[in-house]
């Protein structure tokens, strides 16, 4: 019976059955796996590390798009880097008005999701305010001199190419691509796990930007309590005001699963361990 | 090489590399397991199931114990049905002038964690505000005549013995043994692998006090998301005002690492799909 076994920290991992292997490649970058299981449904998963379920993904994407979003106010433009399963993109769509580009390094994901990955990203890399960039996310950054109101970097952990992805030139370069007031979301880790990475990548934006903190959410297949999605802007926006944001949601129209004005203010009430770790970063 | 292996969940598990066996026991109840592993420390397990561990053990403890007592505001005695490893025993007795009651059905446990988890109990077993009592917790509330201000339901899951402390005759003895304005709070299960599980007991809850609701907490080692803590009274306790919170919880002089005052009223801020499994109860 073939097994996924998880296993990115010291003695301990998660295994998930195989009930049926969908896709497996080795595409030019990485191992790209999508498996079907039981308890999660369809699942993908990049060089070894489960990056989305069917039963979960709706967690992530909703709390790192509708976030920024809703805590703006006024998004006309949002830049997605990375995110090639069209899930960020998807979400950030339903906002009316809306345009996103995404730049993913490796079009094996964006091709799978739409293969086989439907729930994910619909019809997102196909609409009208999509544009979608094969490349690299840092470069793009780099040479574009075109602003965006929201920043998500939505990438996998610091290991490999990624990791230049939580270092300083690459924020540095996000910032200066930032509208006026406009707000940098990154996949920035789980603190349980990874509490040094959390607070070494908080560290960089504290500095190059007004206001930075965290803000967390559960999702399932992360292991190991709240992740912490990174949150940065020049602009005083966080946590924001329940009101305030539940006025913005309905004018959305957004129907969602996880994501809720006051699970918003709420992602933000970090325990004290956290808030350690931030400040002594 | 010995490893501990966690399958509640169809095709999905958890492994701990057991880098020491500590203890191992069949008590007369269930099988007892202690072992220390390099990301977790000590770890002890039941049946199977992974019941707490040294490094992610006070998210729980201090969720299930400072959530009702600081709502409360002026609890003088609390009640402990199971939670024979100390934690929730210890985390009460660290407010003041509270006396609290611990009713554990496995003696074993309780001598297992005085032996091996003192960084769970401390000496809270021996405080002089701590009567421990082996016994059955379904038998003490329906025989007692004594009332409390808070019961906490510091429970395994609700797998054989402890169906019945999931059950309406268990939860009306619980409210019928709360002095007014009392909070019954509940280990209640992890939503998104135990919805039933969690929708049926909030029912229950739901028809016997007037105000019943859950608020979550992520434990790293409860794997899936957020698990849910019943929350259940007669007074309109939930979310609880921060600024109140604050001043009760300076009063009470705590140091917590992961509940804080605004961290408990975002704890009730419910992702609509919780707020769904609880309204189609």
């Amino acid at each position: 019976m073939l097994s996924f076994a998880e296993a990115i920290h010291d003695g301990f991992g998660q295994s998930f059955r195989v009930d049926r292997l969908v896709h497996y490649e080795k595409t030019d970058l990485q191992e790209l796996v999508v498996f079907d299981n039981a308890s999660f449904g369809r699942v993908l998963a990049l060089d070894g590390v489960i990056q989305l379920t069917e039963r979960d993904h709706h967690v992530y994407h909703e709390m790192i798009a509708h976030v920024p979003v809703l805590a703006h106010g006024a998004v006309r433009d949002a830049l997605v880097i990375g995110g090639g399963d069209g899930g960020a993109l998807r979400e950030l769509l339903w906002h009316a008005g809306v345009r996103v580009t995404l730049v993913e390094i490796d079009p094996r994901v964006i091709e799978t999701a739409r293969a086989h990955l439907p729930f994910v990203c619909g019809d997102a890399f196909d609409h009208a305010r999509a544009e979608i960039v094969v490349g690299d996310g840092l470069a793009f950054v780099r040479d574009t001199d075109r602003r965006f109101d929201v920043i998500v970097v939505d990438s996998t952990d610091p290991v490999g190419p990624a990791a230049a992805l939580f270092g300083e030139g690459f924020y540095r370069d996000c910032a200066r691509r930032l509208a006026p007031g406009g707000v940098l979301v990154t996949q920035a880790g789980v603190p349980f796990f990874q509490g040094a990475q959390v607070a070494a990548a908080h560290r960089v934006r504290s500095r190059l930007f007004a206001h930075a903190t965290v803000y967390l959410a559960a999702v399932p297949t992360y292991t190991g309590g709240p992740m912490a999605l990174g949150f940065a802007s020049d602009a005083d926006l966080a946590p924001g005001d329940a009101a305030v944001l539940r006025e913005r949601y309905v004018a959305a129209g957004l129907a969602t699963r996880y994501y809720a004005p006051d699970v918003h203010v709420g992602a933000f009430a970090l325990p004290p361990e956290v808030r350690a770790l931030l400040r002594d970063a």
